[in-house]
């Protein structure tokens, strides 16, 4: 039973040249843009966040964003005739690289541009990118977006919050009808914000049109609430102080007929209602995928606050050495294998999130010059797994980093307790995490949806779709699975694997759904929170395969370079991890037998010990200044006062 | 592969008797004490900790700390004849209570009264107590527990703090050699403690007598630092501002000889050193063992940390509906299974908890009554076992609980920040959790020590030993177990099934140790971080199955009562729940085979189903006043904001 204890043949520190091509993986085709975000936020004393009260916090906050929109590493996104530089793919690389810096800033660059700046562009018309995209691309316009009610966080299409056209006026009518449809936890609304596209429920002669967006002036420009509009503060929050998250309400707001942000719903002066898009549920998903860009960019944030951490945690765990009775006086606390698999994995898992990242975002920008409902409904299912997926590691892996350093970590000089209180929202916003899994496991069962008209009943299946399923079923049947070689190091074996994985859990899930249904004749929405757990495991399957095939690209082209070596060992760490954690499955089917299984949990233990001399080179290559990360025990000797080095 | 879904029959919603049953179970013994200290919180104005700034916080929290000491909360441990009760049972279970309230106000209690007045009545001898017990039971006399060095957090043995008898003057002169020497994370020592216990090594005559405890006045009555002694703040933390955390460093200050806390050693006017305990080493444990009530008491307060989360989670899930598209207008979160996947096995587990905190205390008060070496170890190594596992349930906990609360979980008015926050430390102080289950695993390897000479020079092991081992090997021997029967509902299967597992992993870690050892003739310390992540299973295994043990005999006993039904479950749940996460080991090792692996998740589902009914009753059952969890979302209709009911 005891398994041979393979000795590891640790790699060496890694060089400049390694370390440079690591960041370059990461930087990807956005490097100068990222660059020029790194150097946009050293520019600012981010260290005011430590010291100013609640407001004052804030309106730095403010200032701050201001700095970066004329820095260029704010609104990249808009038309270079608008203030931006008409690169929405480097708007998110650089969304992601200030997610380093300070988070309460970064919400507020994703609420101002991202949030409500891409509303107006992407749901709005040139009459509306004229009017407003200038001044808010310069922060002459602070906005929010209001789309979140008090009753309805996960479902957009429920809101209720009011807009009836009045014909004989030619003007809208906003109107909050009760508490439950107030705007909730709107970023800027409690202080900042002029301007708000509002989501509201279109009647136009009496006929209900869905969903649309509406831009309502809610502040004079000396920042006085406007009549008819009340507007609250959220209250403390366990983090993100400098943003002024707030409650709206409306009590009967006219606004002329060009407020509403006409691009898929147009309303004529005389009161008839047009759509290029005839089935209002269509609509409402063609309006709400316009603003997929926010998941993608807070699954890279929750990438980039991970890497904070562990950036931090390794350093410390470079230096401090152990103390012990009888111990090496010389052991540093990243020789202790504890130490080491609390962190090495979630390194290994940052750099092949990374690529899941880079890929969205390419699809991303493929989509918004050339259209097609397939991409979309791939970027959309993508986006929300990767952001899922992505933030729960950033929980972990900040949690485990504050834990690797003790009471320092405990201190609020090491970061841990901003990163932490600061990026804990991430796993709950732009969609609960489990609500956003739900929605990637419907994608992946589209493809059974057409044995199941029962299941349509659900709603959201019929609106999304994905060749995901048939697309892998043809390239790798399970007939042809071969399971010959089990060389755990092999990227094919991995992949193999974790292929098996997701197709037999969607397989299974259709399955068991079909038969509740069916057979059972259980009620379809009954029958999906039967298997709830079922599909989360399936959609995080999903992430996780498509997270090691599209690193172990990355990893093969870089092939011939430096860093070869140590890409190589990442990727297989990344693997084996995920196989070790969830190795049950794969007893459980089958595909494994308990001696591979236990050879798994080994090779960690393993490529851990080869990888560990790296540890240092794999962090810098996160490309993080030490500027940004202030963490006296990561970075200035002198102020880490733990003197025992 | 498809699993037979098993219909859940719902447990009926509990009736008062069976919440009343629930809370005398976990009230236990200590049931009127347990009430004291409610009423004595609720007495409080704790409110006050959200709105004051950091000093005022601080002082604020003596208060609170004075006021309970005046309700008999506070210093139940004392004998009657100085302030207390003579009630250490009573005392930690006030504590575990105290913990429903601030979390700064419970680190003040437990570092004056516990940490500060538990080394001066365990470490010292009745002058001591004549003269200090008194005044610093009614907190007249503030002060702290100067162990910890900025270098040697885990390690207290190697502290260098200098304690030198001058026999010329009868003098000790403590000095602080160095930074690394400075007495780093001190409670009370920023602002409020007049007289610290200080943890140095004795050098007497030139003889290094090893660590003993002094006591050193550091400020005056009104509160300034005293000559030769300096003080500073920690500086801000993740939580916990109501704590002054401090530094002290010492320059040749000078205290009589009459200060050092001489029960284990004592020096005499003309610097003879005596001590009852001749081996250096034995001192050193017992003196350290004298104090492991705090350990006792930071699991327990774990425990009732996690509470409070899991009370405030499950009544939003019960009241916050779910609406949605299609679904049912009116479908509680908590009918959810990933929602009852998240809530309900960290509820059982909080019950189960218990069961070895309440087994861990009675322990300890037979020990201080009648103590016997044996019985000391066992205490040790299972209040180390509790504090680390109950601690990460707390994390976990909280962390699971604010995530189901969405938005209104990340408000601070909902109380997961400051409970976050404050307990986050609880993983990494009284003994780093990492460090603490390699203790444990150490005291289950100690039977094997004998084969192993080599390795003692580990140190550790020698001075640890345990006959759990081989109690568990006689009760239950490999050989005798029985596997035919897999009903997941039945106790004994339960039971088995943790036995099997903790035996298997100490036996196999003992052999890898001795292989890596005597074969491969690895350095043993080398040999034990080579097998650390196989110690931490052995030892977290360890205290499941001993969880799993006396809760299940506490449930035996209570087959009669009211809540019969439901505690058989919530065995069964905590059980099943264990087994499930790790079953890849129970697979691995041929103890289940796949079908009942699958077996064993169904099951938990279906458990979670039929408690789902139970879950307010079951966390009423925890005994928490609305007035001490605060959550408006908990406790208000009015105040809950998202009007959706």
């Amino acid at each position: 039973m005891i398994m041979a204890e393979t000795a590891p043949s640790p790699l060496a520190p890694l060089s400049c040249e390694a370390v440079a091509a690591l960041q370059a993986l990461l930087d990807g085709e956005h490097a100068a843009t990222r660059e020029l975000a790194r150097s946009a936020l050293l520019d600012l004393d981010l260290g005011l966040a430590d010291s100013l009260e609640r407001e004052d916090y804030r309106d730095q906050v403010l200032q701050w964003c201001r700095a970066l929109a004329k820095s260029g590493a704010g609104a990249r996104s808009f038309p270079q005739r608008y203030g931006g530089e008409g690169d929405p793919g480097g708007s998110i690389a650089a969304f992601q690289t200030l997610a380093h810096g300070d988070l309460s800033l970064l919400v507020k660059v994703g609420v101002q541009f991202g949030l409500f700046g891409g509303a107006i562009e992407r749901l709005g018309t040139e009459q509306h990118h004229e009017l407003y995209l200038r001044d808010l691309a310069a922060l002459d316009l602070p906005g929010c977006f209001a789309m979140s009610e008090s009753g309805h966080g996960s479902d957009v299409r429920s809101i209720r919050t009011q807009a009836r056209y009045d014909v004989a006026a030619g003007e809208f009518v906003l109107h909050t009808p009760d508490e439950s449809a107030r705007k909730d936890w709107i970023g800027n609304a409690a202080r900042h914000a002029r301007l708000a596209v509002v989501f509201a429920q279109l009647d136009v002669a009496g006929e209900a049109r869905g969903v649309h967006a509406f831009l309502v002036p809610i502040r004079s420009e000396s920042g006085e609430v406007l009549e008819g509009v009340e507007a609250e503060d959220c209250g403390d929050k366990m983090g993100l102080q400098g943003i002024d998250n707030g409650r709206l309400r409306f009590c009967a707001v006219r606004i002329p007929r060009t407020a509403l942000l006409d691009r898929y719903g147009q309303v004529s002066e005389d009161g008839e209602y047009t759509s290029s898009i005839t089935s209002p549920g269509a609509r409402f998903f063609t309006m709400i995928g316009a603003l997929v860009q926010g998941r993608i960019s807070i699954g890279g944030a929750g990438i980039a606050v991970a890497r904070n951490a562990l950036t931090i945690a390794v350093r410390w765990g470079e230096r401090r050495r152990q103390f012990g009775t009888g111990l090496d006086m010389d052991t540093p606390l990243m020789d202790y294998l504890t130490h080491q698999r609390r962190l090495l994995p979630a390194i290994a898992t940052s750099y092949a999130l990374q690529a899941v990242h880079d890929h969205v975002t390419s699809l991303y920008v493929a989509q918004l010059k050339d259209p097609q409902p397939e991409r979309q409904r791939e970027v959309e299912a993508l986006a929300a797994g990767l952001k899922a997926v992505a933030t729960w590691h950033t929980v972990r892996s900040v949690q485990d980093s504050r834990e690797c350093c003790g009471g320092k970590g405990y201190l609020a000089e090491n970061r841990f307790a901003a990163l932490r209180a600061d990026s804990d929202v991430f796993v709950t916003f732009e969609g609960d995490n489990t609500v956003l899994l739900q929605l990637v496991a419907k994608t992946l069962l589209s493809d059974y949806a057409a044995q199941f008209e029962d299941l349509d009943a659900v709603g959201t299946v019929r609106h999304l779709t994905t060749r995901t399923v048939s697309r892998l079923l043809e390239d790798s049947p399970l007939g042809r699975l071969t399971r010959e070689s089990t060389d755990l190091r092999s990227a094919d074996w991995q992949a193999q694997a974790m292929r098996f994985r997701e197709e037999r859990l969607v397989d299974s899930l259709a399955r068991r759904l079909r038969r509740l249904v069916k057979e059972e004749r259980m009620d379809p929405l009954r029958a999906l929170s039967h298997v709830q757990d079922h599909a989360l495991a399936a959609a995080t399957a999903h992430v996780e395969r498509l997270a090691h095939q599209l690193f172990a690209a990355k990893v093969a082209e870089a092939a011939d370079g430096p860093a070869a070596e140590v890409l190589t060992r990442l990727r297989d760490l990344y693997a084996l991890s995920v196989v070790s954690a969830d190795r049950a499955w794969w007893l459980e089917h089958g595909y494994v037998d308990a001696d591979t299984s236990k050879a798994v949990q080994t090779e960690v233990n393993v490529l851990c010990g080869e990888l560990r001399p790296a540890a240092l080179g794999l962090v810098q290559g996160f490309g993080i200044p030490d500027g940004l990360l202030r963490a006296p025990i990561a970075v200035a000797e002198q102020h880490s006062g733990a003197g025992t080095d």
